[in-house]
C-alpha cells in the first residue's frame, strides 16, 4: 500500500467550471480573511477557561466529534476501540490504538464532510503531507502530537491564529459557568460566551425533570412550583447568563411545538409534570407553552431565540444505554413548522423586539414553511443548513431553496455548531467558500452584479453572524 | 452613497457556462418573441375595459404586488407605510413616501425574483439607468410617472405592446362580469377572459357562506338549499362564465381532498354547511364533494379545471384583521395528492374529457405524487412552479423533478398568476429563459437534439398552454 | 414528415461542461467495460432456462414495460391497442399494429428515461440510424424482427453478449422455481439466480392469503396455523431459494413499519389474519413483525434482506379490475422509516450479520432519514435511486442527498429493476455515467483526487453490488 499525497487545492469548492470558479474566486479573496464569528457551538468552555494544552491527537479530533465515530460505527467499527468512554466508565483504550483504528478506516469517509474537514485539518493545521492511511497512522499521531504540546495549540492561542472573534458555547440553565467567569476575570467574557440551553428544565421529558426544577429553586430563591415562581427562576438564570456574556438562548425541542395557554392551565400541567402524570401529550403540550414564555422573557431581555427541533435522540436504544447520548444515533424526523408555531406567532409574530431562528433536518420545509414564514414574520429569521446538511451538497441546497423567497438578509449566516475546537476555522472556510460558489452563479447567470456579490459574501461571512446574535464589538 | 448602473444582460438566466449558455441562446431566439398567452392571472378587468391611466408608480408596481411587500414587511416595515389599506379605509400615505420608504429598503430584496422582475421592468420597460436606491427614488417616481400618462401605458396598450395574445383573470362564482361584458362588446372578449372561481360558493368556511348561496340562488333562480337545485346553479354560472369566453374554473382549496359521496349524503352535508354546524371533517368532506362535482360538470361544459390546494391562508391572525387578505402571510404546508384524489379519480380519471391542471406548493410531492399521477392519468397535468415556486431556482427544480416522469407533455408551459400587469411580460421572459437553460442542459447531455429542444421550448411558451387551457384563434 | 437521424454521443450524459466531462470521459473509460452486476429484477427465468428466441418486437419491448406504456396512457391511447392483456383474455391486437401506435406517440416520450433507454437499444443493439416514428415504424418493427430470430439474440446469448456476470429474478415464496433448476442443471445455477420474494404470504392483504398459507403448508409439511410452524415453512422455502442460489430477499410492503411483538400477541394475529378478521391496523402490524421474523431469519440463514416500500399499488381502480397490476397505476406515497423501522433496529440493528437494503419512493427521505439510518446502523445499506427516480436527474439528486451523509460506502450500486430483458445493459450504461458525472463534480471541485475518484466508481458499478449481494465467483 502507498501511501497517496495530500494536498489541498485553493481552488477546491469554488465551483464545477472555470467561468464561475474565476468569480468565486475573488469573492472568496474578498471574504477567506474575515474574523471569525462562532455563535453556536458545543466546545468545552474549561479549554478557553484553563489554556491547557490537549492531551493527544485522538482527544482532540475523534473522541469528541459523533460525525466521524458515526460512519465508522456505521461499518462495524466499535466506539470502544475508538476510545468513546462508556457511560459508566471512562475508556482504557489507548489513544495511539484507537487512532490506528480510525487510520485503517479513514478510505470510507471520502467525499464526506468529515473528511473535507480533516484533510483540510490535517494539510493545513499540522502541515501534514501525506494522506491519512494504516501507512501513515502513527506518523500522523506523532506530528500532530508533538505539535499540540506547542504554544500555538493551546486554546487562547488557536482563537488568536484562526481569528475567532466571538465564540459561543453551550450551557444547561443549571449549570454554574465556572469557565465563563473565570473567562470573564482574564478578558475573555465577551469573546467566549455561554448559550442559554434550558432544555433540561423546560422540557419534561428530561432526565431528572422534577429534580432538575428543585436544583433550580436552590440556585434563584424562587419557588418552581408554581408557575409564576418558576418562570422567575428562568428569567433569573436568563439574566445570569446574559450578565456573563451570552446574547441567545437555544432550544433542541422534538418538535417545533408551541402553545399559548392561560396560567390556570400551566400551572395544572406543571403540576402533572412535577409529579411525573403528565402524559404524552400533555408533555408536547407544555414544552410548547415553554418556547412562547421563552420567546416573551427574549422580548424583555433581548436574548436571540433559536430553535432546532426535529431530531428522534438517541434512536439506538442499546447504544444509549451503553455510552450515553451524542452517539451518532440521533435520527432526522419529519417536521411541520407552520401550525406549530401558530399559537407563538399570533403572540409575537409581529414584534420585531423578537428575533427567532429557526433550523431544521428536513430539507423538505426549508422551501415549503421555513422561506415563507422568514420572508413575511418580522422576527424570524433562519439558521444555517444545519448538522448533516452543513455539507457542500446541504448548504447548496439550503441557499438554493431559502434565498429567493426569504431573501439572503433573513438569514443568519453560518454556525460551525461543532465540539470539534479546529474544525471551526476548517467549517467557516468551506462554509465561506460555499456562499461564493453559490453567489458565483447569481452573477454569471447575471441576476445581481459582481460588486455586490461580493457585499452579499462579506455579510454571510461576517456581518449578518454578528447583526442577528448581537455580537458587540471585539474585546479591545 | 454613489447610484450603481443599472443594466440588464442579454444573456440572464441563460446558464451558468458558455457552452451550455451558447446552446439556451439559440433556443432563447426561437421563442422570445412568441405571443403571450396568460391562462391564469389576477389582474382586474376594469383596467382592460375601461382602459384609463394607472395613477402613479406605487398603485401600479407596489400596492397591488404582494410578493414585493410581504419581504419589506419581514424587515420590519410597516405596511401603512407602503401605502396598504386596511379592511377599514383607504391608505392615506402619500405614495411617493411609500415610494421612497420602498426605495429606501430595496437592497435587502436582492436576489428574489421581485427584484428580478422589478429590474427587468425598471432597465427595459421605463429605460432607467441607475438602481433603484434613496439616491433616485424621487427620480424614479418622475420618470415612471410621467411614463404612465403616456398613451403606451395605457391598459390595451400594454396587451398589445407585449404581445399579450389571451389573458384570463380570475372572478368568484358571484361577479357579475361587468367589465368582461364591456371588454366582449368592444371585440375583446375572447382576448381577456375570466376564470371561474366558486370558492366563495363550494367553501362552507369562506365568509359569508349562507349568505353567497342565497346571492347564488338569487342570480339564477334555483334553490341552493337542495342538492340538485346548488349544482344546477353552480352549472348555470359556469355557463355564464363560459359565454364570456372563460375556459377555465380554479379551486383553491386548503386540500386536495375530494370525495364521492351519495346524493342523499350530499343533502345532509350542505344543510349542515347552510346552517354552520357543520364540523371541520364535514366541511373538507363537502370541499371534497365539490371538487368531484366540479370535475363532473367540466366533463360537460369543457371547462379545465385548475386545483391549487395547500396554502394556509392569513396565518398572521393580527394582520388579517387589520388589513384583510393577500398581504404577504399566506403559507404552505405540507400535501397529500394520491389518496386524497383518489375519490375523484376513481369516477374521472380515465376520462379524456376532463383536464385537471394540479399545481403545489410543496415541492416534495412534485417526483413522488404530481409527477407519477401526470404519467399515468388521461385527465392529469401539471400546473407550472407556483407562487414562491415561480423563480429561476423553483422553475429549474419543478423542471428536474417532474419532466422525467410525467414527460414534458403532461404540463402546460407558464402560469404568471400575478396581480401586477407590467410583471407579466417581465415573468414570462424570466419562464421562457429559464426552460431554455433546462433544455440546453438536455442538449449538452445529449439527451435531446438541439432540432428537438426548439420544439420543446416552443411548445412550452406557446403550444401547450394553448392547448390545455383551449384558448382559440386571436381576436382577428 | 422527413425522418430524423437516431444518434448515439459518445459523451452522452457524462456531463454538461467540458471540464467536468473530460474527468467524467476518464472516469467512464474505467468502468464501461466492467460486467454487470443485476442483483434485483424482474426479467422471467424461462427466457433463460428455456433459450428459446423472443416472439416480436412489441412483446419484448412494449408489452412488459408499464415504464413506457404508462406514459402513452397518460395521452389517451388504449392499453388494448397496445397489445396488454386484460385479466381476463389474452390480447389480441396485432403486435406490429401495436407497434405502429407506439410509433405514433414517441414523440410524447422525449426526455424520459424510457426514451433515452430505447433510442440507446434501437442505436446501438438493433443498429437503427433513424428516429422510431409514424413513418420509420414498419421498418423498425421488420429489422428489429429479424434480429430477435438470430442467435445472438436469444436470451443466454444476450447474458453473454452484454456481460451480465449475475442477474436475480424474483419470485414468490410459493413458486417452485422450475426454471432455476433448469439453469443448476446446465450450469447457470449461479449466475441467473431467483429473489425470495414472501409478500404473498407474509402480508395479510395479498390476494387469497389464507388458500396461500395453505399451500406454503403442503409444500413444506410444516402447520402454518400455528406461529411457529408458520415460521418454520418460511424457513424452509428461504432455504429452498438459497439452495437453488438466490442471495437475497425482497419485501414490497405498504411502509416501513416493524413491529417487535410476543410470540402468543404474533399467534393470536395470525389467526385473525387466517380467518379474514384483522383490521387494517393489525394487518399492518402483522407484516411489520413479519419484516422483523425475516430479518431474524436473515442473520441465520444470510439473505440479505431488501425493503421496498412506499408504493400505493393499483391505483386506478378500474385499471386495476380490467388489466390486473403492474400496469403503471402505482403511485408512491409519503414514507416514514424512523420510526417505523425502530422494533427491527432495537432487535438487530447492531448487527453486522444482518444486511438490510432500504430504498424509497419519497426523496424527501433521502437526507432527512435514510442516509442518517445508513451513517449510523451497521446492518443499513441504501439501495440506489428506485422505479421513477432511476432516471438521469433522479440518480443525481439521489447521490447528492445521500452520499455526504450516508458515504458511499453505505450504498450498493445500481439496480435495473427491470422486467425487460435488453434494457438491462443500457440502464447500467444510463447508471455508469450519470455516477461518473457525480463524481467528475468530486474531482473539479477538489473534493477528491481523479485517482480516488476512479476507485469509487469502479466501486459503484462492480465491487460494490457483488460485495452488498453476496454475489460468489462467476460460473467456471
Amino acid at each position: 500500500m502507498k501511501a497517496e499525497r495530500l494536498t489541498l487545492h485553493s481552488d477546491r469548492f469554488l465551483g464545477v467550471s472555470e467561468e464561475s470558479r474565476a468569480v468565486a474566486r475573488r469573492l472568496f479573496a474578498a471574504v477567506e480573511q474575515l474574523p471569525i464569528i462562532s455563535p453556536h457551538g458545543h466546545t468545552d468552555p474549561r479549554w478557553f477557561a484553563n489554556n491547557i494544552p490537549f492531551d493527544n491527537p485522538t482527544d482532540l479530533l475523534l473522541v469528541p466529534d459523533h460525525t466521524i465515530f458515526r460512519l465508522l460505527y456505521s461499518h462495524g467499527v466499535s466506539l470502544e476501540s475508538l476510545r468513546i468512554s462508556t457511560s459508566l466508565e471512562t475508556s482504557k483504550t489507548d489513544p495511539r490504538e484507537a487512532w490506528r483504528v480510525f487510520a485503517n478506516h479513514y478510505a470510507l469517509l471520502l467525499g464526506t464532510p468529515s473528511r473535507i474537514w480533516l484533510d483540510h485539518l490535517f494539510a493545513e493545521v499540522f502541515a501534514l503531507e501525506l494522506v491519512l492511511s494504516p501507512v501513515t497512522a502513527d506518523d500522523y499521531y506523532d506530528q500532530i502530537d508533538a505539535q499540540l504540546k506547542t504554544e500555538e495549540f493551546l486554546p487562547r492561542a488557536i482563537l488568536d491564529r484562526f481569528k475567532i472573534e466571538f465564540l459561543a458555547t453551550t450551557e444547561g440553565a443549571l449549570d454554574p459557568l465556572d469557565s465563563h467567569q473565570k473567562l470573564a476575570v482574564d478578558g475573555l467574557g465577551k469573546r467566549v460566551v455561554s448559550t442559554f440551553r434550558p432544555d433540561d428544565v423546560i422540557d419534561p421529558d428530561a432526565n431528572d425533570f422534577t429534580q432538575n426544577l428543585a436544583q433550580l429553586a436552590e440556585l434563584t430563591g424562587e419557588n418552581t412550583a408554581t408557575w409564576q415562581g418558576y418562570l422567575a427562576a428562568l428569567g433569573n438564570r436568563r439574566e445570569y447568563f446574559s450578565s456573563l456574556g451570552a446574547t441567545a438562548s437555544d432550544h433542541g425541542h422534538p418538535s417545533a411545538q408551541t402553545a399559548n395557554l392561560l396560567p390556570s392551565e400551566c400551572q395544572r400541567l406543571l403540576d402533572k409534570c412535577l409529579k411525573g402524570t403528565a402524559e404524552s401529550a400533555e408533555r408536547e403540550l407544555f414544552r410548547g407553552q415553554m418556547l412562547t414564555e421563552m420567546a416573551a422573557m427574549s422580548i424583555e431581555d433581548g436574548l436571540v431565540m433559536q430553535l432546532h427541533p426535529g431530531s428522534y435522540r438517541n434512536h439506538n436504544d442499546s447504544l444509549f444505554h451503553h455510552f450515553g447520548k451524542d452517539k451518532g444515533g440521533d435520527i432526522p424526523v419529519a417536521m411541520e413548522y407552520v401550525k406549530s408555531l401558530k399559537p407563538l406567532l399570533d403572540r409575537f409574530g409581529n414584534s420585531a423586539s423578537l428575533s427567532l431562528i429557526l433550523f431544521t433536518l428536513d430539507e423538505s420545509t426549508y422551501s415549503r414553511e421555513l422561506a415563507p414564514l422568514a420572508g413575511h414574520y418580522p422576527c424570524i429569521k433562519l439558521g444555517p443548513a444545519w448538522w448533516f446538511h452543513d455539507s457542500p451538497e446541504g448548504m447548496l441546497r439550503y441557499r438554493q431553496q431559502v434565498s429567493e423567497t426569504a431573501g439572503i438578509y433573513n438569514t443568519v449566516g453560518f454556525n460551525d455548531d461543532t465540539r470539534a475546537l479546529l474544525s471551526i476555522p476548517v467549517r467557516h472556510d468551506l462554509a465561506r467558500r460555499m456562499d461564493c460558489q453559490f453567489l458565483s452563479g447569481w452573477v454569471t447567470q447575471h441576476r445581481i452584479t459582481e460588486e455586490q456579490a461580493v457585499i452579499l459574501a462579506q455579510d454571510l461571512a461576517y456581518r449578518l453572524p454578528k447583526s442577528a446574535y448581537k455580537v458587540g464589538a471585539p474585546d479591545a
